[in-house]
């Protein structure tokens, strides 16, 4: 049975390299993996929205998975995305992550563009996914881009003997309340926001899943580890570092694009992303050159 | 070459009829085209919002036009949405309905939950769509739903010698401005918002894609005769009297559920809608059939 | 009795001049109402929000209703914006529009930022205003800036003997729904979205209350003229024109500060607004003086 | 000079109390004040949006600063609300604020419904409201109501040398960058929203305003003495408490109206509000009744 404990700490909701041509590049994801469990991380995130998954067919997100499972080989969780506009799309691709070694799942709820999805139909969606794959079940909630999992449906979702736990994008507010809705449940909470890690895991949170985690996976580290250490003013100047890190690079529009191209500067993997997202203009690729470097990042 | 001229009138954006265990239902496909047919109809649209589009899989998608093509058997032009959440997926949708003889595609903008889209992202999406897919192609804008696409992006658009038109369920000031834009240019424009078709046919537009005339496809015709005769007042009683029609069905919360639930009341097909839609309740049930009932559509 | 049928044609919402020192400029007014009664206007509308009501004090509004009082000197109707964020501070307006000689005051929904306001309590607050002022009174319905009041709502306003008829700044479903729900009553309904009075008179509306008719007045004039007497096609032109016209204006952030600056520039009141409201960059100014240019409106 | 240091711990912000006829009751302010000084709250806020400041008139509020303030008589400092649609009026209420005695003044953006307000008029008006009145000054950030008050905007606001701090009702990650902007300038930031006041001291918050500590202050002193001796277990059982707390109380439409129904129920003053306000209904009376029963705060 699957030790719920293993989902903590830092986790990053790693990039999908492609080649030139567009398919999966996994000797990109080799060197993406090397790179943040060389910085210490925890686990790793396949599939979430930095890793482009609403763009790519299913044939790609299952080659993702085994690269990345490859690529891990059992140092660390691998927690793989299969959500999809559709329920029976997202058991499929449950059905496939399964079958190419993940660890655990993770679904957000059925989205179409803005529709206002009822809080039934995004229970039902969720239950029919835990019903159908045989993985331990993570939700993901990414207000406001998917419609929000509302805490009382969490709590009612957390009884499921495969749902182990929860992405939760969302603010403080509703993280805190998913914590005092499941506590001494087993049930595991990830900040997604990575804007607030520190206030997240003093208030409860077992780990994050921050996206820049990519780029700087060591400072995520060393502000969890100042977090659980108890030196909060430490992990709070992390916090800040981190957090104008990446608000530098999150005034170019595409974030997915944005550290596809600093993982291209750092030698890590390609810039290519999958349509319609873009690739960056020479004024941006310039200001992400400029940000990596004033960081120390480019050799 | 395609006859734009073709592209006019009533297009009812059709119900995808499905057997209980989910697949297309090709018997309840034909009754509904007979249907709408009957009414005097100009065209059918399929796998649109009305028809769960998104929930359905490719495989799906691919019967849906097929048993489209098949029942209307080249008496009005059948129009085949091809719309996905990436670019790739998209194309691939586009080839398989041209396979299977839809005579027109429609595509909205690249969607991802509430991801705001540049302008430009929309536009080279819907350019490698018309460049890949070898059928005329239409735009299918229908915000809040979707971002909307900009009338300048339209007017660059329909320059492309495949993109023919549009379906706009944007407000009457878009669909003006679209008109204003293509003027002389040959670009059909449908109006998609049922609830202003007398108004869009008056400023210029060339036909309506009104999801009630799923069920009441006369209503919709007399509607567009009255208007294209001139006799303004009459075609405004008979869009009050429509709008009244949807009014109340709009009160229950799936529309596309809606719709199916009364076609099943009027033996045209059953009421099964891919997950996460739901079915209605026996309560919703009462009221589409008083509704009906109170409008002469059960016999 | 107040004769219903004088709430028709073209009513610009005028903008309200200021002395350098932010004086009600009665001689600015009176320049403007003889800019707009000379090409023909069948109304004025002061304290819209074109003329910065929500930012002028109590004592300046009722000078703003006097100027244009005195101005006007009964050759049409003055009608006086009395909204206000609470129900209380409305009546006074109310009251001291109705001493300063307004023929018909105007009223929101109370707001207070994006607050939500329940139909009932938009209901009760107008009601409070139509029994203690003792004018007749129209709604001012100018979503999504205000909230917006429903249909039902105002069906049941309209029988209120002192509410004679309404502002509507909404899409046309909603103006049209208005005009259903309340034919054959006298009710009167003035399309406040100035991009679409063709279709709205084409529906029934009676006339339209468009901003840019501080400016371009005769445009309005001919435009309506023009559609009453059938001539869609040359209305459309003009409604192309004018669209046009406010497009590029429009670009300019504070639409209220932009009419000033245009204002000034023709030679009828000065530049200065209420603030926060700002005054137009040298480079906005410049955008506007050769849009003003290229149209043909500087001396 | 104002020691910036008073601004601190739980400052709530009181409902105004009104007689049946709708003038301020001094009595009832004065049981109000003595209720939460009496659970040893660290200051008073009037008129916020509990105490229904944008449904009061100018005397009506100028009443409410006069009788908080003699019923504090000096024992903690009192925080006046002067926020208003624009800036000449939010002076004119500065001045009066100052004249009744408040000890530091507050004020939110200019606000007129939806309208989005650039951060340049939204500084400009604040610093005009800053040397226009002699008192210290609060920002008042409450999104989404109210335009977002950008960090970046508030660093350059917190140099001015009367401007002393915020009530910041943004999400913990706002809340948290303008820690982080304004650290080691004396800057005081509250806590705006009631459901992460733990969280908020943690990342260093030196306070917060909680609404219902209007009917339960002294369960927010014990959160605040808690969370200020590090025992955060105990400080978040408290947290949980207190959101459960308002939740049941939340589902009633007009939060203001609802505290003032709880007061009246308590015997601190009567249940009337300022239209467009609602007082509640029989069935919504019952949800407080059961609910203050239920938590002990009925005699």
């Amino acid at each position: 049975m699957f030790d719920r404990d293993r989902i903590r700490g830092i986790i990053p909701p790693l990039a999908t390299p492609l080649t030139i041509s567009g398919e999966v590049d996994g000797l990109g994801m080799a060197r993406l993996v090397e790179h943040v469990l060389g910085a210490g991380v925890h686990g790793v995130f396949v599939l979430g929205s930095t890793g482009e998954f609403p763009f790519l067919t299913a044939r790609q997100r299952a080659a993702v998975v085994e690269a990345a499972v490859d690529a891990v080989a059992g140092r660390v969780p691998v927690i793989a995305g299969i959500s999809a506009v559709g329920t029976q799309e997202a058991i499929k691709l449950g059905s496939a992550a399964a079958a190419a070694g993940a660890d655990v799942v993770i679904v957000t709820p059925p989205y179409f563009g803005r529709m206002a999805m009822p809080q039934a139909w995004i229970e039902r969606h969720i239950l029919a996914v835990a019903d159908a794959v045989d993985l331990p079940l993570m939700l993901y909630n990414v207000p406001p881009l998917i419609n929000d999992i509302d805490p009382p449906t969490i709590e009612r979702l957390a009884t499921h003997e495969r749902i182990v736990g929860m992405k939760d994008s969302a603010q403080l507010v509703h993280l805190q309340d998913v914590l005092f809705r499941t506590r001494g449940s087993g049930f595991r909470v990830l900040a997604g926001l990575e804007y607030h890690v520190v206030a997240a895991l003093l208030v409860g949170a077992h780990g994050s899943t921050p996206s820049p985690a990519n780029l700087i996976p060591r400072l995520y580290v060393d502000l969890y580890d100042a977090t659980m250490a108890g030196d909060v003013e430490a992990a709070l100047l992390l916090q800040e570092r981190v957090n104008r890190f990446s608000d530098r690079l999150d005034e170019i529009p595409s974030w997915a694009s944005t550290v596809k191209a600093a993982l291209s500067l750092m030698g890590i993997c390609g810039p290519t992303t999958a349509a319609p997202l873009p690739t960056l203009t020479g004024e941006e690729m310039a200001i992400v050159r400029d940000h990596l470097a004033a960081n120390g990042l480019l050799a």
